[in-house]
């Protein structure tokens, strides 16, 4: 494991993404606190959950792209506990 | 229907778990921007869909507990109009 | 509550709907017993998992339609049971 | 790329797991056959969506232990391609 992480190269993208949720979810608390019409609500509500699911499939792609591999290419039982582990969270992910 | 919304009872705890998500969303920004590692970032992606997605499902059964059950008291069309409205939300939210 | 189902009027599409799954999901094996390839296989398990979605959200919009707001028309306590029964069958739907 | 497939040791699970599914579908239509209760279907269909999805996560963690292990011990283009393709097929079984 290096002192980078998998998704050095697309932090910036990432964190753009993040940010415009966390606009979103502040979107949300003044529909909220106005009282708008609850599909309105509804309808931002899925956009944010779709936007941070778009989110975590970037984060695996870039996991699996670096950290999987690398771990892969170099042998050993180091990417057979990586793959379980990206298992795991794909699981989470998919019942999120 | 009403100057206020379905969830005017519940605004207050509603308000108090987007708080709670906007605080999640800030804490992915710091740990994306330290370079966490790829799993823990997910990991905290998946519970800050979960939170919001139970922000979905208590905003959806708000307007069904008033929304919804007004119009059909009431009688006449608007009750089938809401339910149509309220299930493509539905299919929204099973789709993010 | 009478002797018909929520759905009555759309059973036929419902089985119809559920018999196309049933299609898909002994194609899945046979694709599995070839040993088809993984994202093949994948694709095809995306495409049966929707259409029992829309089964389901096909199924809670009658139950809406009908059960909710033949209820809610009726007043007294039972609508207010059925919107928290539908509301837990909806969070175990988006959780799925 | 090998002749057998990245499940080849599971399949026999696999298989298991699509027949038991097959099972829950049927059993749907006798439910809708006989109109059982709205939300007793809806847990039934939840049941089978969750057990395919984990069908799902089951052959994407052999696919990854496997094929893009292989590829990415290998060296070369091959591992690039199939983690796009992963994370495409990751993407659509979130998204469903």
């Amino acid at each position: 494991m290096s002192a980078t992480s998998g998704y050095h190269d697309t932090k910036d993208d990432l964190l753009k993404r993040l940010r415009r949720i966390e606009g979103q979810v502040r979107g949300l608390q003044r529909m909220v606190e106005e009282e708008a019409y609850c599909i309105d609500v509804l309808t931002q509500v899925s956009a944010a959950t779709k936007a941070l699911q778009s989110v975590a499939v970037a984060l695996l792609e870039e996991h699996l792209r670096h950290c999987v591999t690398d771990a892969a290419a170099q042998g050993g039982d180091e990417a057979e506990r990586l793959v379980t582990e990206a298992s795991q969270a794909i699981e989470r992910l998919v019942r999120s």
